[in-house]
């Protein structure tokens, strides 16, 4: 099994659904706005965990389109409105909502996202209380979503988080979102209790390790020129597990250091690499990789109860997907 | 009986149970932020059309206070990004959410409200076809307000629009959110399907009225001394049914006066007057009032199908309250 011919051709799937869903709409410049980034691609990673979840509990990946877009639809929208909360100019490679069509049009194109993405879940022809259950359980990870992006932005500002609430950030802000699609997609399949709440472990469980083996993945990618992105995140005191790591196992001098160094935008480069040394030596990047592996082991070892089938094999191996992403 | 009295008699009741609904969370600073404009007080005309709506059907208010929150929250929602979109400062006379916590956590704070709504939504204690029911409609409104919106910002850029385009825009921008609660205060009271049809009617036409009437207000209210809000309007080519009316009929020479003034922002005091002058020779203002005199006399006339009762008696007084308004 070639795992990204398979994400591929569900993504195929997954892409003219949603295209069909986006089409038409007036006025005209709202929908224009609110398509742009939707339809500029991706891999489609939370639909198809969605799709797959489906699939392992032996269900109709039919039946999960509806919440799929949803998800996607959520996505995008929170992707539009934090690329205005950061300012950023560029996503997927293409000029940001708000830089393309101006940051009101912006606001408005992600609100039309949200509210269609509700509109898509009375798309799923399941029974009135099965609705409202998924439902439910929609409305209540996109709160946590609002509330992760807050703790992001609050974290900025603050010198010292410890590692429990650095986990539940990223569970809020990311995780989530990965625990609701393949539980849903096991709801929606008609999945026994046991094995929904099997993927809803095996998503959370693989959300939380996809996000710490990114900031890993950042720091580790270049062990002896640091990448310009690295040197800013320094300077910008950004809150990674391995800062987490470090900010509360520094003592003496190092913690010195940390205070001086950690968050100061005037840092020279050669004060970035003291602190990245530190990064080294007091084993925090060791200890996010470590993590990390241990959420994807665990997220596996959460498919034991599912008969073994070409989709449960498909959804080990898209654990294993994202720690093996190279730069 | 005394609309005044009697509205805030159901505001109060409606402000215990928001309240409520709005504690706690976290983080704080999100929910200190989401809570900043809906604990600020206002009419909550909305809440009273759905609550009021449910008492002329003879149903149970307290069956409509999760559907009141929700619409309050879409309305609050609505409120904290239109003002970052229009960059504006105060709010029921308190600085706008964007201005007191930033943008970042102004558009994270709006985009809270807005699943909370959904959250309120799944409190009601309604058979599960009627909640599908009255949630899509819910859905279907919401979406029509970020179109409307969106078309009121594309006016802003075009010299001439209709008047079927200028009606089109506040029923979505507005009256929708009228007609919604009135409509679905009488399905979640029990009322028949004609009562419903009648109650949707009323709030639509009602909500059309005001919006009109609001127009017409702004720009009567001094007939010697040309307000500064108006001159601003004038200046920046504010799409009203009264600019609307104007730029539709006139001719010739006052067509090129219009060219020249309407939307120029350096247009002088003098020229501002002239504009302003068309408008009445034009009868434009008339126009706008007799247009939304219309409208709260269909409202009324809706009504015809209701039983009489103190309700019934209210939602008359209701259509009425707002073309009785002094600046």
């Amino acid at each position: 099994m070639d795992i990204d011919i398979e994400l591929k051709k569900r993504a195929d799937f997954f892409n003219t659904q949603l295209e069909k869903f986006l089409e038409g709409g007036n006025p005209e410049s709202l929908y224009e706005a609110a398509r742009h980034l939707p339809l500029a691609g991706g891999k489609r990673l939370r639909p198809c965990f969605s799709l797959i979840s489906c699939e392992a509990v032996k269900g109709d990946i039919i039946k999960v389109i509806p919440l799929a877009i949803a998800l996607e639809l959520i996505h995008n929208f929170t992707l539009i409105h934090d690329d205005i909360m950061d300012k950023s100019k560029l996503r997927r490679k293409l000029p940001t909502v708000h830089i393309k069509y101006g940051e009101p049009a912006a606001i408005n194109a992600g609100d039309l996202l949200f509210i269609k993405a509700f509109e898509s879940m009375h798309n799923m022809s399941v029974d009135c209380s099965t609705f409202k259950n998924v439902e439910f359980g929609f409305i209540d990870f996109i709160r946590e979503i609002c509330e992760g992006q807050q703790l992001d932005m609050d974290f900025e500002n603050r010198q010292i988080i410890n590692e429990d609430e650095y986990l539940e950030m990223i569970r809020k802000k990311t995780a989530v979102f990965f625990q609701f699609a393949s539980e849903a997609g096991a709801i929606l399949g008609g999945g026994t209790q046991d094995e929904i709440n099997a993927l809803n472990e095996y998503g959370l469980n693989a959300g939380l390790g996809f996000q710490i083996w990114d900031d890993y993945l950042d720091i580790s990618s270049d062990e002896t020129v640091l990448g310009k992105d690295i040197g800013n995140d320094i300077r910008n005191g950004k809150k990674t597990l391995i800062a987490v790591h470090c900010l509360n196992n520094a003592t003496g001098n190092n913690k010195k250091l940390l205070n001086r160094i950690f968050g100061n935008i005037k840092a020279t480069e050669n004060e970035v690499r003291q602190v990245y040394d530190l990064f080294r030596q007091l084993k925090s990047i060791d200890h996010a990789k470590n993590t990390a592996l241990n959420y994807i082991a665990n997220a596996k070892k959460a498919l034991n109860v599912l008969p073994d089938s070409d989709a449960k094999q498909l959804l080990l191996e898209l654990a294993d997907y994202s720690i093996k992403r190279k730069m």
